[in-house]
């Protein structure tokens, strides 16, 4: 029977980009490794994990045999396997930049999850460990690659929504388990802004391509919670941007899952809502004309991430969200966290242009 | 033909209260004569303008006569009216001190529009001129009266959205000439705030039943647009209240309409949007089950007012949105200001009590 | 204060066309009286009633006298009054022909509420009565009358959805008192097909601007449920458009309320849902940049409705939806009563050229 | 780092049950293919095509080698292939009765793409087959394996829409290439209702648990366009239900993708809009209280076909939709085309109770 001969088809599998991932988490199990078995250019060749049982299962589960499994010690073996050209960091924060340096003095390209460290300190050396040893160094911020966000982003630059005066981003979800390391400080670094605060700070940026100039936050720490004796419960902040244009955030680990972005033009607005899941953002503009939804082709966002990276590394190219990027959401995070804890404005240095701190953009599903 | 012997029908324009609407603008004709004109126990019986032409037409339109029209000079010959219990200040913001007291003096109720005043001490005159008159005092927040408004109040205080953590209010619109009254300083008392961000003041506070602690705000004036002169052009603020609640909102007379609620809880979480139309008010609440939007039978907001009002004056009860309530939202507008001017966080005396400011609930429609 | 002295007021009463109300049901009371009071151009200067002491209260409560109301037996009574220019019959269908009738015989211009009659020949003799007195007729058909309606004929006409190909619509309600007179066959005529399923047919051929070919329909009438001894209680029918279009329609009075219309074409898709409230009509449009909900200038069907026909009756044109517009609804319902009866498509002579029953069009708020 | 002991990984491959897919087309690479690699109990283990090729491309895609790709002629030697359990036809319709009965005739399981076959007869032929050779039949109809047609179905059942009156059904899509198979009768047996239609008839079946007693169906093939020739456009049908309940129905090749179901109870109505697409669905459900949107677990549609098959092979189990619920569709759509063709209600024997052609219920992720 003739099909279409031109039907595309992923790569073989020994010309893909090959992946170490690093830490066996739920995202691991139920994101990364299918997201990675359905991109175009990408395929995982090791995993790297203190369980060892769990590894196996998996390594077996996806096609790859017991010697594809490393423990953290053994994480150097991987110098001597050709076919892993890059490793993804998806541990607690606190182990992001030992994992990053490790990675970069074996010669390894490192795709980080996001926070990409500690704070701005942190990450700063992470992205000098990666430029000294010569790899490049992802921030893996799924949002900055999806058909949805870019739509967002051209809106804004393109004028159809008039001038951009206000934003509005809103990240929660409940977090219940007191004894999780996302509310530890010394793994996590911070509490729910780290965590999913960071999709609001990290969108704004990208939608707006400028930088915050000042911040203003404030938190809640409620007593009696074991769950926030380290952390804060919830945040609220409010970012001032180049020419006026101010941006209100909340976060917290206390409410059921929303996550929003509006933009408020003179023309028109736009609304994501929800904004950050992993399937399902939807968009939706708004003007005199009255509400738009556009529809989009469908696309995995983390097949996004892996495929971008992975072209970004056969072509010696920056990737859009290299680790500058994740420097800056600390840089903007700390002030938050400085203003929170002061009760005044903090001002920020702001990046010289537009996109400070992006590189070479990806290609987006269904995007000219 | 048999009919339903028991269909309610208004009651007769001679026993209705009587009002005499101060200030012929498009709100007045637009919405609230045929409000009047379709409540239960309101009718009008006069009108006070300048353009005594335009009265003449509108009154002739309802039935009125020449004599039921009165210049702003004439107003205190509203004291012989019998038929007139009450006056709507339907007038430019500088104006409704002036018009609030001189009705008190000639012993009519009054309705007044909102912004009650031009800051917290002018409006605090006002309650008194009216307390010492023996005249009821009412400020006009029509969004305290709708089925929906209070649909997501009572989500918040039954606990049905688990114990309330963040809010969000968005009101903005565009006011494009140049030359409208609301853009003077000296007449409005302020810019978007006092006009259009006031409803996410008073709403936020009217779900919450409770007051705000302290205030931080920005706004924007930008140069050159000769609309903002004299006032801002975008506003944000944060407000603090009891128990570690953060609420954000969001103004401006610089971006297209949108208007928007968000309450968010441990369990579930509410969304108005649109919060504050007219007609069409929207709500939704999503917790596990996934999202609801309840059914609301039809109302309209003014004629709820009318009514609330006419049931006060007769039966000589406090309205629910007392003079006292409008003051405490100048209350909070005037630390805004000053939040804005200064920099720094503004600290605010709060209410003894819940709905510390309110008077008598009003009747809203299918609740129980 | 200046205000713009160009806002648009109602016409002065004594200026308006005057209708008198026949029969006080809760349509007349809850939706007729309110929107004649705020149309432009009509206004109600009398109520015919067998029950006085309700026609009396309502007349008080809208500003008329006790002369002002009348009882069936003294309608010819209403020859005298030059300020009645028209008449609204709002009865039960099978009382629709006399009174429109005995309005003709005394020279006043009639609006009759849906459907026009009993039956096609029914709609058929009171279409000739006033023709042959020289006085107009209008069906009341609302939803031809609203800015929503009129988009969706819009974007079926201006090629926007491609070609048509199918369509689909619905209207169902439940009647639970097995003693409404719309249960009775002698008083209603039919079913709910007659009272809600016209919408469907209505709108239907509305839309397109062209009649039917074929029918064939099949309905439920249910053993022992005293609701339906007489008439249908579901009913399913399937119109054939020219050019082999087909539409489905489904109604009925044993389900909670639904009203939808969908037009499919090669290019995108309508859907109004829903398509026949008295307000909340929701229009959206989806080709493949996504979906489109416009926005559309609030407006009222009853006084669209009230000011239409009186313009009709100022400048002696033929209204919009004139007798002969309900005629053709009978002629295509007597048509699907005749195929549930006999289970055989029934074929029908079609109207010559595009809006082949209605007259001029109705001026229609932001439509060009 | 701890991670949870307990998350689900997938099997390991070896002991999953294998499956050898059966033509290549679209749906085999963007759908089948991805799934079955994140499935819980299923694997591909070989493909079987024409197009060596392609079938070598997409082998190395998935791990697997040369030897794992056959042509149709080696169909047979896949006998040999004891980790193959099972076939998957995704072939054009006319050949899925050869290849379910050489599949048959070797001892393996067969899933068998929608429609079974090219009409009843064909079908029955397919099932006596695999009951001969004592190899379990199922019929791939992905949208009776979702949370949301379950919950619509359960809906249904569990009598929260009151008893049910009417039912609605869309499902419409563009076919622009006069070369496709599926315009070609001796391939497809039929047109748009066999490949998208047959989703509403299957889906009614499956929400009402109950089989059609008659038919009456029209359709449109318009002269001069070269995709038509062959097969209809577009074809509406009726189906009458025990009971009296009737539903309407709707298909094309001609319009613009919508697939909707809808169902109207005394209490409360259900709608999915869209109701067919792989991901997306979206139920809501209508009752006195407002729309409620249940929020459902992700879950892919073909993944959950091929583990419930792979479940039902291991446990001897019949499965949910067997070739027997194959071959009633096609009894239905025999009638729906004969209806066409004679203009003349069709009668059927209906099924034995409920859900009479039904296997083991599938195991449905969030349902009890």
């Amino acid at each position: 029977m003739p099909l279409k001969p031109d039907l595309p088809l992923p790569e073989a599998e020994p010309q893909r980009v090959g992946y170490a991932i690093v830490g066996l988490g739920q995202l691991t199990v139920d994101e990364l490794v299918p997201a990675v078995r359905t991109s175009e250019h990408a395929h995982v060749v090791a995993f790297v994990t203190s369980e060892t049982e769990k590894g196996l299962a998996l390594a077996r589960a996806v096609g790859l045999g017991e010697d594809d499994v490393y423990t953290y010690d053994d994480f150097e073996q991987l110098t001597g396997r050709k076919d892993v050209d890059a490793v993804y960091i998806v541990l607690p924060n606190a182990l992001h930049r030992e994992y990053v340096e490790r990675a970069a003095k074996i010669g390894k390209h490192v795709l980080c999850e996001k926070p990409l460290g500690m704070n701005a300190d942190d990450a700063r050396a992470m992205v000098e460990a990666c430029n000294s040893a010569g790899v490049l160094l992802m921030t893996a911020y799924r949002c900055q690659y999806t058909p949805e966000h870019w739509a967002a982003r051209d809106a804004v630059h393109s004028g159809k929504l008039g001038k951009v005066k206000l934003l509005d981003s809103i990240h929660v979800q409940v977090e219940d388990d007191p004894e999780a390391w996302r509310l530890k400080k010394e793994l996590a670094g911070g509490g729910p802004l780290v965590d999913v605060g960071i999709y609001c700070v990290n969108t704004l940026r990208f939608v707006l391509g400028q930088e915050p100039q000042w911040v203003f936050a404030a938190l809640h720490q409620p007593d009696g919670d074991p769950r926030f004796v380290e952390v804060e419960e919830s945040l609220s902040f409010m970012l001032g941007f180049p020419g006026g244009l101010i941006a209100n955030g909340l976060t917290s680990y206390g409410a059921r899952t929303t996550s929003t972005l509006r933009v408020l033009g003179e023309k028109g607005s736009l609304l994501m809502d929800p904004a950050f899941p992993y399937v399902g953002v939807r968009l939706s503009l708004t003007d005199e004309q009255g509400e738009l939804t556009p529809s989009f082709p469908s696309s995995d966002q983390f097949s996004q991430e892996f495929d971008h990276f992975a072209q970004c590394i056969r072509e010696g190219r920056r990737p859009w969200t290299p680790g500058e990027e994740g420097v800056q959401d600390h840089v903007v995070m700390d002030a938050i966290y400085e203003s929170a804890r002061t009760g005044q404005v903090v001002r920020l240095k702001t990046g010289q242009g537009k996109d400070a701190f992006r590189g070479t953009p990806p290609e987006v599903p269904g995007r000219d």
